[in-house]
């Protein structure tokens, strides 16, 4: 590790901060020094990165000198607070949660789609939620051959998107249903085991979730449509890891089931499984562990002359927060 | 039992017919006679009906002399063979299958919808798929107020539509994963617990499962609309009972979601439940063992002037095959 970075992880002891020190080794990040932080509760913890033992460190502004780059996997409220101290330290600052990604002065960020946007960074560049990461990633090529009007997805979101916590509910809920035990749901607001939770995130006066109103902010800055047309409805299902959405799309031009197919995999980043007479598609469990999100059931509509179906499937504690956060921040240090 | 009707459930062993059998109970029926028939396997096993046993007969013409009414829970190829000889014999039959729904002689039937088509019957009365039945009853008084133009419908459909053997699936798979053990999949084309399935039945060259063909061809011909457009996608997701379908309808005239709840409420068979900010929505755990289609997360779109998103949920055990099987009989016999 003679040349390379300084690589920060903020949050590193949660189940994201643990995903994206794995993505890094993966990747070969070229890593100098890498320096873990996290809450209070976790200071003086030891976290494993390339077979060595790190030390958690408190967040305060001296540990962040001579930092390059920090992938912040902290709430939004610690991401509001952090952010700012960490970049006025010298790091960019690569922010994975909510806190940061409608800030005007913030580009939010998927490389494949709009790495211009990270090199007008001021210091922060927020990575999307998981959910707007599986679902703008097969937009972008039929946006860019065809051009969207309209976007109707409907989500089918994996407990994992929850954090740890909601893997331990649907562990705790299922082990007891397997006991013969009463099932009582102590994360979720409902049993998930066995069961659908169609409300993530709070409620607005629309009846929408704020994961649903995320989706929609999100990938009108991600794609640069402010009024884009989008529609969604997002469900919490009994599933540990990857999040999957059925997606409609109306579109200006025609594009016929087998052009998007050869669209999606011509796009760095996807991947088409589409045989279903053959029982291939993507499902959490094929796709589990995998960097790309993968799209089947590609088909024309037949409710409208220029439109399509199809179902995206992406691991959203890979592609969908530290790989594409680890992404941002080699296109960074690229560029 | 003095006065009453001589009532046929056919396939009175699998899981459909049992429920015909509940539901018969539940809803004091008019039964004078009640006469058991199943596959050659089943013959002379003893089913249960208001606390008495009833022996198992096989499906043979004479058996069926003197029936009102036959409650048909057989497979499409048997339900085509028998359905017309068990109709000669005099009895009217109330088929569940998928071998007559679409037969233009046949009336396809959801009481609450479309009665009068069930009185032009010529001796069979088809009962809609479940996935159809719980998405046609929110659709019917959004129609008859506001004439929908599209509709998009996304499904998330419990192992038990699939029978004893899915609900088994499920089972055996989720206790496997509990005791640590690998998890073969045996009856679905991939493991079910954890994870979901975007295809039902069998593909056609366009791209949609048959499941997805049923929900437009019978919704069309239930709401007599032969044009109408709808997009439908089905999965298959590890839940035992109820299928849940979120659903965005296009309308000629605007209806707002205030007026969308009332017309939901007002509809027989129908409840609403959409209160999200307080954890209020239908979920399957909590709609299981109800009759009624319950309504939750109903808003506008934002995407369409004049759209509503909603979730509905059934139990595709009840309304969604017994009790709207058991409805058909009871118009038809009071008519």
């Amino acid at each position: 590790m003679a040349s390379g970075v300084t690589v920060a992880v903020v949050g590193a002891t949660g189940a994201a901060g643990q995903m994206t020190l794995k993505i890094l080794e993966e990747r070969k990040f070229p890593v100098r020094e890498l320096r873990c932080f996290a809450s209070e509760r976790s200071v003086g913890k030891t976290v494993t990165f390339a077979g060595d033992g790190v030390r958690v460190q408190r967040v305060e502004a001296p540990a962040f000198k001579g930092v390059d780059v920090a992938i912040c996997s902290a709430g939004s409220a610690q991401a509001r607070e952090y952010a700012p101290m960490i970049a006025r330290a010298g790091a960019i600052v690569v922010d994975k949660s909510n806190g940061w990604r409608m800030d005007p002065k913030v580009p939010l960020v998927v490389p494949e789609i709009n790495p211009h946007a990270a090199r007008a960074h001021q210091g922060i560049i927020a990575s999307p939620n998981c959910t707007t990461i599986v679902t703008v990633m097969p937009l972008k090529p039929l946006h860019d051959a065809g051009r969207l009007r309209r976007v109707v997805a409907t989500s089918y979101q994996a407990v994992s998107g929850a954090g740890v916590q909601g893997i331990e509910a649907l562990r705790e809920e299922t082990l007891a249903w397997a006991r013969g035990e009463a099932v009582t749901p102590k994360f979720f607001a409902h049993q998930i085991a066995f069961n659908l939770i169609p409300a993530i995130d709070k409620f607005g006066e629309d009846g929408y979730s704020g994961e649903e109103l995320k989706l929609i902010n999100e990938t009108r800055k991600i794609l640069e449509e402010p009024e884009l047309k989008i529609s969604p409805t997002t469900v919490r299902v009994p599933v540990f890891t990857c999040h999957s959405v059925a997606v409609n799309v109306e579109l200006t031009e025609k594009i016929t089931a087998a052009r998007a197919r050869d669209l999606f995999a011509a796009f760095p980043g996807l991947r088409v499984l589409d045989e279903p007479a053959g029982q291939q598609y993507p499902t959490p469990l094929t796709v589990e562990g995998q960097d790309d999100c993968v799209v089947g059931r590609v088909r024309e509509d037949p409710s409208h002359p220029r439109a399509l179906n199809f179902w995206v499937v992406g691991d959203q504690l890979r592609k969908g927060a530290a790989t594409n956060a680890v992404q941002i921040a080699e296109l960074v240090l690229r560029s």
